[in-house]
């Protein structure tokens, strides 16, 4: 009933049964050198001598015993190629509304025929099968695939895998940097995980590229349930993967030690490795970061009893007045009540702080240099130098594209509308949330009965409230945008992946970002900027942070904000859910729970694996590390112990995640990965953003400049003496206007005539009252200037260490060359013995290349 | 006498000789598809049967007819591998001053058993040689050299060169955009050179990497004095490719004509392909940006009568006097003698001003991406998509390496210290160049001789000879540059190009942009922020610039310094010093001139590119071009027709440089290249400089900020007018200090008892007289603003267009893919025909790949 034409116009150079073919052939997760060591240990399978390579499920329902016997030939061949033009128009008319007419009793009746061709074809591809349906999960049909040794041979072939032709490449270190590898070998020997031989890094064997997408077409609709490999299951191997991965990196024990990188990428293949390598230089960069905050941080703590500005607002002797923080509800109070906040303050609002920007901005910089050059090193190792990742559009989508090609922009407007929209309500959302939850918080403490110490506890408790309404909606976000790029309808997998990812993290960062960057810059500003004090008090509520600056309420939601998620994050998403799921899933299979613990211990491997969560994708880790690298470096200029508490969370992180891959996942399918893809761009992105916004926090949020102004440019002796009196502007009390009057004008016990308010304004007795001062249009210049400064210099600086470190680390640089000299020099030799040979003509030159590759 | 030890410590893997081979044969330029047509058509060597593909010359001067015959074998095979340690001794011994004690004769031996061992070798190697010491150009021997094909194929092998599989890939473009294709072709057809099929993109045959520096040790040592591949010279083919070139490419009539890019990489190398097809991109793009300069300048001369602030300057009944301009000799002046500049100001400096900066930012970001998309394009095309440059330590630096490797940082710093000091005084010196050229015109300008009418002439005479230092300075510069280079002892090749050309790159740039940078940001500023008006004009002849602000004389300077460097670069340096060097090379070789026109017409190819101006590198092409894009793109704020001037010239240039490969130079080596290297860097600094460059030249040299702050924040009607009165504060003549009043005070015929200048400072009658006043602080919190704001969103403009346009064409990933589907097909089918021959076992399954490689 279905034809093969629409699929032959996508792709006119294939016949259509050589298309699945020669995808499914690329599903198989390779593994050449467990292959060529021989097949004696693999007792997974039934018969005891074939290893399992790859699982494939299907439903076993006894709907279709009386399957129509008269089918037609022709018919049955064309089945699985039709699979694609169904499939397509099914998942069309499921975002437009149609209804699926077909029964259910013709879809598995073509199921089923379609699997049979497709069995028939994986065996004429040189696969052996085996299928397995009486067995203790009922419903449940397995199809076991075992790939032969020279299947693989040919397969490797064609992806130009490098074959190991030298067993051993010894690098030799030049002589001053041996003496000095070997101590630094000896001083890190006990943080290396013990295990083993594999761990060595000079013999190579080959590797897979593997899109898990590419089961899409047969497993989104029916044919097949599942698809995954298996997890090392061969007993009497010495070098059992799994047990020595639980052993020295999935346990908490380890945490101090380095990870077993190569074993990772062996068993998970290279993006899952390349994820925890970058895992892992991340966490050891943080140690510096952690140490230099800390030590910022100290600096504070001891420099906080000599910093004058804060001694003054403690001072009882200066009797300062200050106007009421906001309308009626709020009165006159005296400047040492904020004594506390200023001294907190300090802690983070040092001299030190701008320092540890500009350091923190260089360590960014810093850690992106490493990571390349960390990458190159992996690249050589791994031997995907030559390896290019191809940009392979998708079967499923292929299918997609006819209709795909044919939506122009305007198709796609409400997608991108939608998006918009969505990222103005992030926005304004996180701004609003955070003002309900703090609005509460301050008609609680400006209550008689809550006095200013419960006050912070108040504030927390709200701040709180926020981070819970962050995570809730962080996940409602994540489906958002995967229901968004799927309307997008992008042509391939990369760009599907890369679109999914950019909204998740656009709409991600605005929800936990949007309250911070609300306090740092809107808050407090907008109020202080309307021309007279008088006419400020007419906008009632307008929230004001304390007097020393928005910073110590910055530092507060942020500290909340990225502990509460790292937290609830780490145990109750990471831990929980996933516990769940396998139970729920358990619950749904399986009827008869008394059995279980029995069944349990009698599993087969392949069985066992069923129960397993499957592998979804590596984005969620990397989204959350890349939020958190937000949290470090962003705002780092007000919250110095960011990256301390990154690095506890990261340590935990990592052996929480090994845990997950080796005992709660099914074994994720090997692929391949030069780099870490769009994740590096982002991690950019954001270190170049935070130059700009600890530029602004440090100009506009904290004390800095104004302080500096005041001692070089206003202060009569050069020290900081009389800056608290010079922040301070006047305000006769007879000036407030109807309705904005305090209620308890006698509520510091006499009465207030002139109160003072932080601002740069001229007094009331001047020429022109309550007008913008001159020293705030200098003081606005210098914190301009500063920017500028900042910025350039900083950025300057970051593009200096980019390029005075090597992307390439020298000594990989002279490793490929000289293996490649080794190379030559062989073929050298080989072609010396072949001219010399004389019953050999010239045609046989080419020769020593499939000797080699044999060898 | 001397050891191959040395050698054998740098390099344990090769034997002494074997290295000396390896390094040779790589030194051919091999010409594949040229030899794969047959030999026949080579007419210029003797025997009228072999093409030559490569010439040595050495002296034949008969010093050596007696040379020592008991010379032992054993040191006559160790001759050549000494000549490099040899070597290195004499030039360390160069660079220490040291005597060579060795004679003369020796010398000439040991060169002769060098020449003759590596001749062995080269035979050994399969290359056919054959020596012409007998010809008219006496004391020259020639050494030709012939690769047979056989040869050539096994170093393709090495070097993993494509082979053409197949011979045609069409690309199939999509329905809708091959009617757009057809009818942008019959468009652009007048546009395309008549090159004949060689141009189609579909053939492709392999080329050859070499590096020149390889011959270094060789012929930098005297034992060959020169090494050149000939020109095209088969007067028998039809498509003569030189003939071809120097009619449809080398010629000015066809200057409005694409480039026959393609023709250009055959005959001289992927490196030179891409230099002139970046050139032609640069040219094309310049098209845009000089007709958008061209409408903002247009745009400046229709509004200047509208202009208020220039009509109120020019209105005779706003009688103003300003203060004098110097100590002394200045007198009182007319603000309304400011007219003329004031109106010429205005065609540079009107609000299009700001949008065409924004413009050329954006401008500049496209042409790096169109670069990109382009060699990516032509990466593809010329099969470079998996090559890769080897960075190969030249044997050359490989025998400076031991001396290299002993060098310390603190050896090198004498080096960067004279770096640095050069660095200081470029800047220093076009700085007092400049002052000193325009003090000379101003003190001639204010003899009451010379009035205000040839005070222009007067300052651009002096910009000339501005020019002409820095013309001589560049040449100085460049020479000290490479001293320097060669003082740090780099360890490659490509470490010692990079470091020359960012060297000479540096003083370049400082020797152009110096003064410009110091009339836009420095002169007029240090004068106006000192704290008073008789203060200031203590300082004498603090350089004013006129009342408009510096942006006149910038446009001044800017314009004269662009189009004088590249009219007297192109026209003297280009076409006349190498002709002048050939004259010499010729009369330095022949002492009788009188045969010369008879000689000419007889000489064979080989003896004619002899007296041919050797090439020697791209680096000052690319050099004249990368300053040229810093004039384009660094002020262009101040300057909108730069990209017009730009434009003009490198029409020119074009078919300049072209005349120049085709008839002035030998044919240079073909160097494979994948892209234009570190210009490209220096490009996208420059673009980035450019973007706060700009930003700073907005704010702060133009009136653009004063004139909106006015508008919006002080203009009583919100209009400009008053604007001139505005900026100008109040002076009191009283308060000159002695020594400071002008000699002739009454030159205006009345007594001046109150003038004014232009600043932002309090009136004499106020509370602070001549203190800064707020105004001044709020513009340039202003001018601070508009910085911050204007780089940022520029740069974020800038990283828009980045990434909104991919790196690779879409067009090429498809037919990248296709081509490897096709390719994976093709195996397919060999495969399943292999397998379906019974006699054939498993072990022949690797067959097909060195079938396909010989079909």
């Amino acid at each position: 009933p279905c034809s093969c034409s629409s699929l032959d116009q996508a792709l006119p150079k294939f016949q259509c049964s050589e298309l699945c073919w020669s995808y499914f052939v690329q599903c198989l997760n390779l593994k050449a050198g467990e292959a060529a060591s021989g097949d004696q240990h693999d007792l997974c399978s039934k018969d005891g001598q074939k290893h399992m390579d790859y699982i494939l499920t299907y439903s076993t329902k006894k709907l279709f015993s009386d399957l129509h016997p008269s089918l037609s030939l022709k018919e049955k061949t064309c089945c699985l190629s039709c699979c694609q033009p169904c499939a397509r128009d099914q998942s069309l008319r499921k975002y437009h509304g149609g209804t699926q007419k077909q029964s259910l009793r013709s879809q598995e009746e073509e199921k089923v025929l379609c699997r049979e061709e497709f069995e028939d074809n994986l065996k004429k591809m040189g696969l052996h099968l085996e299928k397995d349906e009486s067995n203790r999960i009922s419903g449940v049909g397995f199809l076991k695939i075992h790939a032969p040794w020279d299947i693989l041979c040919r397969e490797a072939e064609f992806l130009k895998l490098k074959m190991p032709t030298k067993e051993f490449y010894q690098a030799t270190p030049q002589h001053k940097m041996r003496k000095l590898n070997a101590f630094f070998k000896r001083i890190t020997a006990p943080l290396l995980p013990n295990v083993g031989d594999t761990e060595t890094e000079d013999i190579k064997k080959v590797c897979y590229p593997f899109s898990r997408e590419k089961l899409h077409f047969l497993i989104a609709h029916g044919v097949y349930t599942e698809a995954y490999p298996l997890h090392d299951c061969r007993t009497l191997t010495v070098n059992l993967f799994l047990q020595v991965l639980y052993r020295e990196w999935a346990s908490y024990s380890n945490f101090y030690k380095y990870q077993p990188i190569s074993l990772i990428r062996k068993y998970f293949g290279e993006k899952i490795g390349l994820y925890f390598a970058w895992l892992g230089l991340y966490t050891q960069m943080l140690i510096f970061a952690a140490i230099v905050g800390v030590l910022v941080f100290l600096y504070g703590c001891i420099t906080v009893d000599d910093d004058i500005p804060s001694m003054e607002i403690c001072d009882k002797r200066n009797n300062i007045t200050m106007c009421p923080l906001c309308d009626k509800s709020c009165s006159y109070w005296k400047l040492t009540m904020a004594c506390g906040t200023a001294r907190a303050s300090h802690l983070f609002d040092s001299t030190a702080t701008v320092l540890f920007s500009i350091f923190m901005a260089l360590w960014a910089a810093m850690f992106m240099e490493s990571w390349k050059r960390r990458q190159m090193r992996l690249n050589y190792m791994w031997d995907l130098t030559n390896f290019e990742e191809e940009e392979v559009s998708n079967e499923y989508f292929a299918a997609l594209h006819a209709k795909a090609a044919k939506l122009t922009w305007r198709d796609r407007m409400p997608a991108y509308m939608t998006f918009i929209f969505l990222m103005t309500f992030a926005i304004l959302f996180g701004v609003i949330i955070y003002r309900v939850t703090t609005q509460a918080s301050l008609q609680m403490s400006s209550m008689p009965s809550i006095r200013a110490n419960v006050r912070l506890t108040v504030k927390s408790t709200a701040v709180i409230i926020n981070v819970v309404v962050i995570l809730i909606l962080d996940e409602v976000y994540s489906k958002i945008a995967r229901w968004l790029t799927i309307l997008e309808v992008p042509k391939t997998d990369k760009s599907f992946e890369q679109r999914l990812i950019l909204k998740t993290f656009i709409l991600k960062f605005l929800n936990a970002f949007s309250p911070i960057f609300y306090i740092a810059f809107i808050r407090g500003k907008t109020a202080n900027t309307a021309s007279s004090y008088g006419v400020l008090f007419k906008q009632s509520f307008s929230p004001q942070c304390a007097h020393t600056g928005c910073l110590m309420e910055l530092c507060i939601q942020l500290s909340i904000t990225m502990l509460g998620k790292q937290l609830i994050q780490n145990n109750l998403f990471e831990i929980g859910i996933p516990k769940l799921k396998k139970l729920i899933r358990r619950i749904k299979t399986k009827r008869a729970p008394v059995q279980e613990e029995q069944d349990d211990k009698d599993l087969k491997r392949y069985e066992a694996d069923f129960f397993l969560e499957p592998f979804v994708s590596l984005n969620p880790e990397y989204m959350e590390m890349i939020i958190q690298f937000g949290f470090v470096t962003l705002f780092v200029a007000s919250f110095p112990l960011a990256p301390l508490f990154a690095l506890l969370n990261n340590v935990i992180e990592i052996r929480l995640d090994a845990k997950k891959f080796v005992a709660e996942l099914r074994r994720p399918v090997a692929a391949r990965a030069k780099d870490i893809g769009i994740w590096y761009n982002l991690l950019r992105g954001i270190s170049k953003a935070a130059i700009i916004v600890n530029a602004f926090v440090i100009a506009f949020t904290s004390d800095f400049i104004p302080r500096l102004v005041y001692q070089y440019g206003y202060s009569p002796d050069g020290t900081m003496h009389g800056f608290i009196n010079h922040t301070l502007s006047y305000f006769n009390v007879s000036h407030f206007q109807a309705e904005t009057h305090p209620l308890q004008p006698l509520h510091l016990g006499y009465k207030v005539e002139v109160c003072r308010y932080k601002d740069y304004r001229m007094a009331p007795w001047s020429f022109n009252p309550y007008d913008i001062s001159k020293v705030y249009w200098a003081i606005l210049a210098g914190r301009l200037a500063f920017v500028i400064i900042f910025q350039n210099v900083v950025m300057l600086l970051s593009d200096f260490v980019d390029w005075v470190i090597p992307d390439i680390p020298k000594e990989i640089i002279t490793r490929i060359y000289e293996e490649k000299m080794q190379m030559v020099e062989f073929f050298m030799r080989e072609e010396h013995s072949l001219y010399s040979m004389p019953m050999l003509d010239n045609q046989d030159e080419n020769r020593p290349t499939p000797q080699l590759r044999r060898s």
